[in-house]
């Protein structure tokens, strides 16, 4: 687990909390992301430097949080041909409806992968995934945690106590 | 009416037919406009480029059109002090509703002025509105506006034929 | 910072926590304001009076809060030619939708400027926008405040401990 | 049938092919209405006197029938005493609900009876309603007004065929 | 204030707490009113009868609160010629559309005067509105209750403290 | 295939080209059915004596499709203790939610099936699978429709012309 | 009370205090019902061989709560012929929507009996009705317990204090 | 453009004039792709043994399109550790909301990459993306695509004719 090649943007500090689930989840699968503050709408040049310059650094996948009119996604996308995930962040308003149709509307050309409402946990699985597609052994370390998955949910049994 | 005060910008030459009441309404104020098609999310450089020598150029305000995922208008503002207009395209699905969350739904420090989805003559309207605060010739006009409507109103009475 | 020159009213003072977002705003760019509860629904005449003396009284933009059926700033707007700059208040129900589709989606000619659900604080910054598109100085302002908007998020990185 | 006791106003002679329906309605009846189109945002003076001199001249309810940000109900209503019955009328976003939550959520102390979106003919059976609770000729009337609506949901069985 | 002239009728004693608001309201125009709870879908008979006996008891009006599917005004409305004024009760999901929807979008024929979501108070005004078209002690009380609600808003300037 | 066991009920003849399709699946399955237009709004005494008398002539199970306020699955599920079927149908505003939400958001002890907007066939299906459930040879007529439609959805490919 | 005859199936162990109102409600009529977690999403197999072999241990009936995306009960409803009741569980964001519309806008021939958003007492009530059309013991309970349904619904008058 | 990369699955062939415009945008990137029908409701088994057996066959990305409860993406992210792409495909009813739901809203551990409503290029585009993670030639002509998307949006401006 050397040198980062994910890069977690999101629009606020606010977002932390929900969004170090795709760090979390990447570590299950050892791979290292790096994690920025970059709001799409008061530093457009430092998102536009930070994307700009983030392959030649070693990133291969992008992973936006943002809420409300959430352009952190699309804005990255629009900069890069790197896959870009979105984790619509749920605000105070609208029940999450404005941060996911602000991420997942794109025009043609411009897709964002967006995942759940606060699902940042699968933006991480995801970049997984994307990076299997040509890594067996991380391929393999997916099948294993496909395996977990239902372990885990078989175990929950035990809890249903009347 | 000689050099444009109002950038008209849109996402797509499909949004032209409604975007071009905007046009319209900025001429019965005698205020001339320039309309641009550039995609925030094809064209960032274009947007960026645009946007920042606007200004300088003698444009005082913008109006910005755009559907779905409709980031065009929060781009902008984070790219200029001056005032973004911002109107929402009724698209195929989520009937307007994609396009309206993600103009209005601005983070603190970053406003987008949002009208009615399509409402295309009333950002050519609000633009006057605006740099009338300044132009006492350009407020009367809108006085004068202010009339027609209730005349106008009142003549509709005609049609009311059982 | 002599005398208000935007008016910001709202329908009740249960709306007042989030509207005095709005007068800070405005204090930040030197900008006074004055601020009244004044119902549409509960008080038309009072509206009129105000929202009528308001320009000879040197008032050049309004800024309406209101929930609910939130008809304040389309009132105002109605009875003004000066630029009316809506916030939706967020209710117990609909989640926030009600206040904000009675606000944005007015007809043509009488535009009402809405910024985000609760977004007070943009309001203000909008209003100083508009003010500063006949004001170099104001613009200049304008302009420090977006570059302390960018070193207020590149510092948020500080907080993203694990 | 003599005078009006019904005033229907509508934002605009758009709204007369849904509206006509309350007329009709209050016909069968014996209830005579006018119709008026007043916009309550672009003729507000206009809307203010209809309102303040109809009870003067036997007007006793009003119903209002408006689409998007339909304020033309809640300020009817803010100006009299009398009911005030509003029929939101669909547009082309939103599905209706700008129109119908615009109406419906008014604040405490001034209510609007909202009835279906575009359900001009249900205003004009409530006006009934209302009219009737001191009239005896009337409340009978609506008695057999509810058994001609059961003859004719009945009479329907007929149109089953497969 | 002798025998009630209101019945207001809700779904379960849960709902009390936010329709009581109706009977207060409909006391300060010194109308009485009394408050039953008839679930329409776990005592339809029980609704039948009360709501069919209640005119000859002295009932005018009913007021019906009800959440989720909200039948419980519209199944009223059914089964009387009185006046049927719904309040759709805030639930856990939906926001309040459930009962909203259910109680507004009634068929023709059958309307429900509906006020807002939790708008309870606003259903005793509407009442006493209704029953004053034919009572002009209580129209006078009516145009004395405008000028309290007038008078309480702008009392709370007061409160604006910074 | 003698006397009905399903009692296919609507609000309006209008609702017909809808729900036909539950004849027709339940004919699929060699169950007879009998369809009645009964609005519970405007019929309401047709509605219980008919839901009231059907199991004494062999109905089983109530198929109940109604747009709008729907109310009638509701209504018929209070009267009986059949299982309730319920077919929102699509009106011309709010998308098929107020159908959907008047219907399936009923309260605890009188439960409505809901099923897809306009999903008529499938009310079909689902009244066979529940007289299927003491019914042997009517659950192997559910294996092979079960069957067919694997058949018909792999035969489809055929279709996949570019 | 024998052997279980009801499958109560939930995605995660944090849907069991809503779900376990179903085993309650089940329990009232006498009816066994055995409860498990399998999410269709991380243990697709177990689910298919636990849907695939309960019919033959006796299962008669499903219900299956899930939130989100919520696709158990669609996929259980694929693999069996037997009844599937649904019960959207209420989640974080989307008030419920993405429950509801996952599991009641199922294609032709593959039904889900959606019941309310976290409504799993009326599941319970509604699998004894479907188990009640063949037998009369069970319908005889339903009555009973319409009964008592009636008479909590008269007694809660007594909470109606002012 | 040999053999085939992407696995593209729909829930029915009338889904197919949307789908195909992801075939279209593979071709582009030199992306060979197949395409099935196989409903997740009619036909479990087949989707089964499709998505189980195609990784051995070469695919390593899978694009599911669907509608209504669209559980079809989330279903086969269930049987498969490599990236699905979702297209939630606009039906009749809901606007699209059900589809987008059911598609994005997924549980943790097992992710759907969500595009737009009907956005089915964008589905192909995001594919060729998640392979070029790995494959400098496509991330070139990623490149390329991105610079003919820009020429695209620039072109358009020559359709502004007033």
């Amino acid at each position: 687990m050397s040198h980062p090649v994910v890069g977690i943007i999101m629009g606020s500090d606010s977002d932390w909390p929900i969004m170090k689930a795709a760090v979390e989840a990447l570590k299950e699968f050892d791979l290292a992301a790096e994690a920025r503050v970059i709001s799409a709408h008061r530093d457009p040049q430092g998102l536009e430097e930070y994307v700009r310059q983030s392959p030649a650094r070693g990133l291969r996948v992008f992973i936006c949080g943002a809420g409300g009119a959430a352009h952190l996604a699309g804005v990255t996308a629009a900069l890069t041909t790197l896959p870009v995930i979105g984790v619509p962040i749920l605000g105070k308003a609208t029940d999450g409806l404005d941060a996911l149709l602000s991420m997942v509307q794109m025009p043609p050309g411009v897709p964002v992968a967006t995942v759940a409402i606060n699902g940042a946990r699968n933006a991480g699985v995801l970049a997984a995934q994307i990076l299997a597609t040509a890594d067996p052994r991380l391929q393999q370390a997916l099948q294993q945690f496909k395996v977990r998955l239902q372990e885990a949910s078989r175990a929950k049994n035990q809890n249903l106590t009347s």
